[in-house]
């Protein structure tokens, strides 16, 4: 069976990664951002910080959606969220890249469904014609 | 029974929610940085962009984690992600004043343990003593 929805959402924990790897927000950005470039994504913008005294917290805008990390050096973990939207992205390409690029020794991960067309359709009050993920231009 | 974890993620889906709400970049910027203090978060950066035709991508980075949002003007809908950590942050206080906010006419919601302990510890090599959740201060 075949169900539609608008996104694909991956809940992914790296456990176990590289410590100095978790803690280098120049290296996790440019591993967010290499990530959603080789899942064919489109970069709109990203934003990463580092906390005192340890961890990193960044977003990746694309325009298919995002991806967000959160991590925790002390205890080799961290927290990913890769939700992009229509079929030319592959979120499990930017998985693969991660679990590598942070030297993860194991990784769990759940994917979830995103904007169910039959949702977003029986919750309507009007008929919205064909709902579909349409690739978008950024405006503003 | 209780189970410890780092952070909760709340993934909602608001639907039939204000078309011109929706598509009004500005305006869902100022809800979500609202929401998260409402929530008792602290904000680091927001960052919000407008699609063309129609919608509005955005998240703000929390020192508790991330809020972030995805709009479908044309059809009433938002996928919005709600992600704290340490027990001063409310997510549920966020959840309760975008619905009203986005005049979300439904909801539905589903809250996932993000960074369980004992998967943590179970996964690591070493002695990690006490895991828990510090409030942190940014740093760059």
């Amino acid at each position: 069976m075949k169900t539609e929805q608008l996104g694909r959402h991956i809940l992914v924990e790296y456990y176990n990664c590289d410590e100095d790897i978790l803690n280098n927000h120049k290296l996790i950005e440019k591993l967010m951002v290499d990530a959603a470039k080789k899942a064919k994504a489109t970069v709109v913008e990203s934003v990463f910080h580092m906390f005192n005294p340890y961890g990193v917290s960044g977003a990746v805008v694309i325009s298919e959606s995002h991806l967000t990390i959160h991590t925790w050096p002390e205890f080799g973990y961290a927290s990913v969220d890769l939700f992009t939207c229509g079929s030319h992205v592959n979120p499990w390409i930017a998985f693969d890249y991660l679990l590598e690029g942070l030297k993860a020794e194991k990784s769990e991960s759940t994917e979830i469904a995103r904007g169910m067309v039959d949702k977003i359709r029986r919750y309507s009050n009007k008929d919205l014609g064909n709902i579909t993920y349409k690739p978008e231009e950024e405006i503003a």
